[in-house]
C-alpha cells in the first residue's frame, strides 16, 4: 500500500537486537575497524588525466617564463646552485629540467611522526589524513553565540580534545594566541601549547627566524634530545614562503631555513586566494598553488637534499561579489580535490584545507559545507587534509564543540575514502540464496550481517539515529548541546601529562611559559 | 608574521566591488548559468571497472539461478513470452540472454517531461537531476520542534515551494496525507496536490490498480486530453514492484500494468534495506538491488516494449547495532552512489535515493548526512536522485523549511558535479603573467575576474558569507531561522494557478477533493 512502499523497514526489537549491541560494546582491534588514518582515497578524480597533464605543463610553463620575484638572497643563491635563473627583473625563474630533477629526487618516502608512535602518519600514495591548522584569530562560543578573542589557553584546549577523537590525525595549531603580545613568547607558547595538549603530530609556525632556535631547543628537550627529535621529529613547521601571486615572503624563508637546519619537516604552504591573489578561474589557482610549492620544493632540496617537505598548495576561494574568502564553497571543495590530486600526480606528500567552512556556527550550513569539502579532500587521496576540524567564519574563528562535532562528520567522509569492497564474498550470492531460497527471507540473523557490522559500517558518536518516537522520549537531543557537555566534561577532567612535570619545570624555567599550570591541572 | 600567514585575504570595500554587486543583480541566462539540471557526473567512480564486472556478473548469475519468488499470473505470462522460466519451486528466472536483451533494447532516450517544459529533464548518460521524494508520515516542525501527522495541504505546500527551488528539479511525492482516510481518495488527491502546486515533472503512487484508471482521468484533464499526456506524460508512477529480497509484490505490479496501459513512465523501484531485507555487504545490496530491477525491466519490456522505465536502484542502509534504518550514513552514501555508477553502466536512465539524514530537525548532523550523500549521488552520475530534498528522521519526516536550505546545499554539490574546466584560458597563464609582471599584484580587478564571477561562481541563497564583524551587525542571522520566514512568505503569497479554475471545478465535480479552495488561494 502506498503509506509504507517507499518507507524504511522498522525492525521489531528482538533478542537479535541485544545480542549485536553487546557484540558492538567490545571495542574493535585497529585491523578490524572500519575506518582509519590512512586510507586510501582513489575513486574520485576532479580532474582528467588529460587536464592533469594541462595543468603540469602550464605548472612548468609558468616557473620557466615568470617565475617568482622577491626572492632573498640566500634563496636565489640556493637555487641558482641547481640551476635556477635569477634575471635582470628581479625574478627567480626554474627551467623545467630543474623542476623535474627535484621533483624526482625529492623526499617522497618520510613520515610525519607523533610523539606517541600509534600517531605517526604515512602521506605516501593516496593515504589520507585529517587534521586541524588556521590561524583563527577568535574562538566561537557556542553558548553564548558570539565570537571572542583567542587565548592560548583554547589552543592547549584544542589540543587535548584532538588527543581523544580518533577520526583527526594530526594537531596543526589553530589558534592565535592573542593573549601573548610579545611575538617571539606568542610562537613558543603556542609551541609549549601543543605539546603539552596532544601526542599527535603537531605542525606550527614562527614569525621569525630568530625564534626558530629557542623553539628548537624546546622541542629537543621534550623530545629527550636533539637526536631523538631528528630520529622521529613531531613537529613540523608550517610555512607561507611564499606571498601569493609568485612572491617569496622574505621572513618565513628564513624561518624556512632555520626550521630545515634543526630538523622539522616542513610544510610549504602557498595560500593564495582565488579571484584576489589567484587567478579567478578554478584551474589557474591550481596552476598558481602547484608553480609557488614547486619553486618552495626546489629551494629547500637546494638547502637539504632529502629533506621532508609537504606539497601544501593551500589556495583559497574568494566570494567574487566581495572579494571576501569563502571557504565553504563547492568552488573551494573542487580547488582543494584537484590540488590532492595534483600531489598524488607528483607522487609527493601532499596537503590542502578542507571544512574551513563560512558558516559563523555549527548549524546546518557549516554541516553541508564541510561535509561536502571533507568527502572531496578524502576521495581524491589528498594526504593531508588541514583546517579539517573545527574551524569557521571562513578561517576567522575556530570552536571546540565543532571538534567534537567534525570528528562524526569526519567518520563519515572517512567511511566514504574506504569505498565498497567487491569479492565473491561481498557479492552476497550464497547469502542471497541461504535467504531467499532457503531461509527466512530476512538477513537479520544472517551470518555475514553479523560479522559485517563490525568491520563494514560505522557508528557516530554524537550524530543521532533514533526514531522519532525514540527522539521523544529521550527529551529530543539536541547534537550542539551533547557536543558542549563533552567538552565541558573533557576540558574538566582530561589532562594529559605529555610533558612530564620535570621538563615542564625546565621549560618555565627556560622560557616565559604564560599557560598557567592550574589550568592544566598541576 | 604568524598572526596572519594562514589568515584570509580581506578585501577593502572599493567602488570595484559596487560594480560586481551591481553586475551580479541582473539575472543570469540558462545557458551561463553555473549550475543547471542535467549537469554531467563523471568524475567519482565508486566502482572499479573491473568491480562493475563482477557486479554484473553475479547480477545475472543471481536472476539466472535465484530468480524472484510470487509473480503474479499476468508478470510470469509477460516475461515467460521473452524467455524467462518459471520453476516449480515458484520462482522466476531470467536467463541471462534474456536480461541483456531487454537491456539492450530498452528505451533510454525518453524525456521525463515537466508540465512547463522548460522544466522536461533528460535523464541520460550521467546527466544528474534532483529531486524529492518518499512516504514521510510526518511533518517536521521546526519551530516546535516536534514531529506532527502530515497532511494533504502539506503536499501541495510542498509542491508550490519546489516549484520556485532553481536546484530542485521534480517532485515526488514525499508524504502521506494521513488526513484522507480512504485510500483510493488518498491517492487521488496526492496527484491532485502535486498537479496544482508544481508544472515540474511529478512522481507518485496507487495503492490498488483499481485507483489507476481514475488518476489517468485526472491527469488527462489537466493536459488536455490523453493524447497531449501521452505526448508529454509529466507524472511518473513510482512503483515498488519488488519487495526485497527477490520477491514480486501482487498488488504493486497490479499497478504498474495500468500505469503502462495508461501512457505513464515508471520507476521501477527496489527498496531493500541493507542487513535486513538486502544483503549486509554494501556490494551485494547493489547486487540485489539491479537484479530486481533489472526484472523488473524485462517485466516492463515484456508488457510494452520500449516503454519508459527508470532503473531505481534505491537499497538503504541499517544500523545494525538495532536494524533501524540509517538514511545518513557514509555507508548509504556509497550504496547510493554505486547504483547511479550501475544505471550508467547499463547506460539506462536510473534514479536511486540519497539526502534522507537520519538527523530530525535541520541542524548540523543534517547538514553533513545531506552534503555527502548529495555530492557522492551527484558525481558519480546518477540521473536521477530521490529524496534529496526536505527528507529527515531516516524518511519519517519531512520539512518544509529544509527544502530552502537543501536548495542552498543541493547548489553547492550541483556546483561539484559541475567540476573544473581545464582549458587554455582556465590554465590563466596570461592572467598570471599581466598580474604579477606587468601589473597591480592581485586579480581582483582583472577581466577575466569580472567574466567568471557569474559563470563560474555559484552564490548562496540562504547561506552566509559575512564576516563575523558583518555577521554581528546584521544581527547575527540564523539560517534555520530564515528559512522558516522564507517558507512562511512563500506560503502566504504564491498561490499558482497550474490547474486553472475551470479544470478545478472539474475535478472537484468528478472527484472528491479534500485540498480546501481557501488553502490554494482560491
Amino acid at each position: 500500500m502506498s503509506i509504507t512502499e517507499e518507507a524504511p523497514v522498522r525492525v521489531a526489537r528482538s533478542g537479535g537486537r541485544n545480542a549485536r549491541r553487546n557484540l558492538r560494546a567490545a571495542p574493535l582491534a585497529d585491523d578490524v575497524r572500519p575506518i582509519r588514518a590512512g586510507l586510501e582515497g582513489t575513486t574520485y578524480k576532479p580532474l582528467s588525466e588529460a587536464d592533469v597533464e594541462k595543468v603540469h605543463g602550464a605548472v612548468l610553463d609558468v616557473l620557466e617564463n615568470i617565475g617568482l620575484s622577491q626572492a632573498t638572497p640566500t634563496c636565489i643563491e640556493a637555487c641558482e646552485s641547481l640551476g635556477a635563473i635569477y634575471g635582470e627583473d628581479g625574478r627567480l625563474r626554474f627551467p623545467r629540467d630543474v623542476v623535474m630533477g627535484v621533483v624526482a629526487s625529492a623526499n617522497r618516502d618520510f613520515a610525519l611522526h607523533g610523539r606517541d608512535p600509534k600517531h605517526d602518519m604515512h602521506p605516501q600514495g593516496s593515504k589520507v589524513h585529517f587534521g586541524t591548522a588556521g590561524a583563527a584569530v577568535h574562538v566561537v562560543d557556542v553558548e553564548k553565540n558570539e565570537y571572542r578573542e583567542s587565548y592560548l589557553r583554547d589552543i592547549y584546549d584544542a589540543a587535548r580534545i584532538v588527543e581523544g577523537l580518533d577520526n583527526i590525525h594530526f594537531f596543526q595549531r589553530p589558534m592565535v594566541a592573542r593573549d601573548v603580545v610579545d611575538p617571539k613568547e606568542m610562537d613558543l607558547n603556542t609551541l609549549f601549547a601543543c605539546l603539552s595538549g596532544t601526542t599527535k603530530h603537531i605542525g606550527t609556525s614562527f614569525t621569525l627566524a630568530d625564534y626558530v632556535p629557542d623553539a628548537l631547543q624546546m622541542m629537543y628537550r621534550v623530545a629527550g634530545g636533539e637526536e631523538a627529535f631528528r630520529a622521529r621529529p613531531f613537529v613540523s613547521n608550517s610555512n607561507c614562503f611564499v606571498v601569493p601571486p609568485l612572491r617569496f615572503a622574505a621572513d618565513a624563508c628564513d624561518v624556512l631555513e632555520e626550521c630545515v637546519k634543526g630538523g622539522m619537516p616542513v610544510l610549504l604552504l602557498s595560500a593564495g586566494q582565488a579571484g584576489a591573489t589567484a587567478p579567478a578561474a578554478i584551474a589557474g589557482a591550481v596552476v598558481q598553488a602547484v608553480a609557488e610549492v614547486l619553486a618552495g620544493l626546489v629551494y629547500v632540496n637546494a638547502l637539504a637534499p632529502g629533506h621532508p617537505a609537504i606539497f601544501g598548495t593551500w589556495p583559497f576561494v574568494s566570494d567574487l561579489r566581495t572579494g571576501a574568502m569563502s571557504g565553504g564553497s563547492g568552488e573551494q571543495a573542487l580547488l582543494t580535490a584537484a590540488c590532492g590530486q595534483m600531489a598524488n600526480f607528483y607522487n609527493l606528500p601532499g596537503g590542502s584545507a578542507a571544512g574551513m567552512c563560512d558558516a559563523k556556527m555549527p548549524d546546518i550550513q557549516a554541516g553541508w559545507e564541510k561535509g561536502i569539502a571533507y568527502v572531496l579532500a578524502g576521495m581524491a587521496g589528498t594526504n593531508l587534509v588541514y583546517e579539517a576540524a573545527g574551524m569557521h567564519g571562513s578561517l576567522m574563528g575556530f570552536c571546540l564543540e565543532s571538534l567534537f562535532l567534525d570528528n562524526d562528520a569526519l567518520g563519515q567522509a572517512q567511511r566514504c575514502v574506504r569505498g565498497i569492497e567487491v569479492n565473491d564474498q561481498t557479492l552476497s550470492i550464497e547469502a542471497m540464496r541461504d535467504v531467499c531460497v532457503d531461509g527466512p527471507g530476512h538477513y537479520l540473523g544472517h551470518g555475514q550481517t553479523l560479522e559485517l557490522m563490525q568491520r563494514e559500517y560505522l557508528y557516530p558518536d554524537l550524530a543521532n539515529r533514533f526514531s522519532p518516537k525514540e527522539w521523544v522520549e529521550l527529551g529530543k537531543p539536541d547534537i550542539v548541546q551533547m557536543a558542549i557537555e563533552r567538552k565541558k566534561k573533557v576540558l574538566a577532567e582530561f589532562f594529559p601529562d605529555h610533558v612530564d612535570e620535570e621538563t615542564d619545570a625546565a621549560l618555565r624555567e627556560e622560557f616565559v611559559i604564560h599557560l598557567a599550570r592550574e589550568h592544566m591541572g598541576r
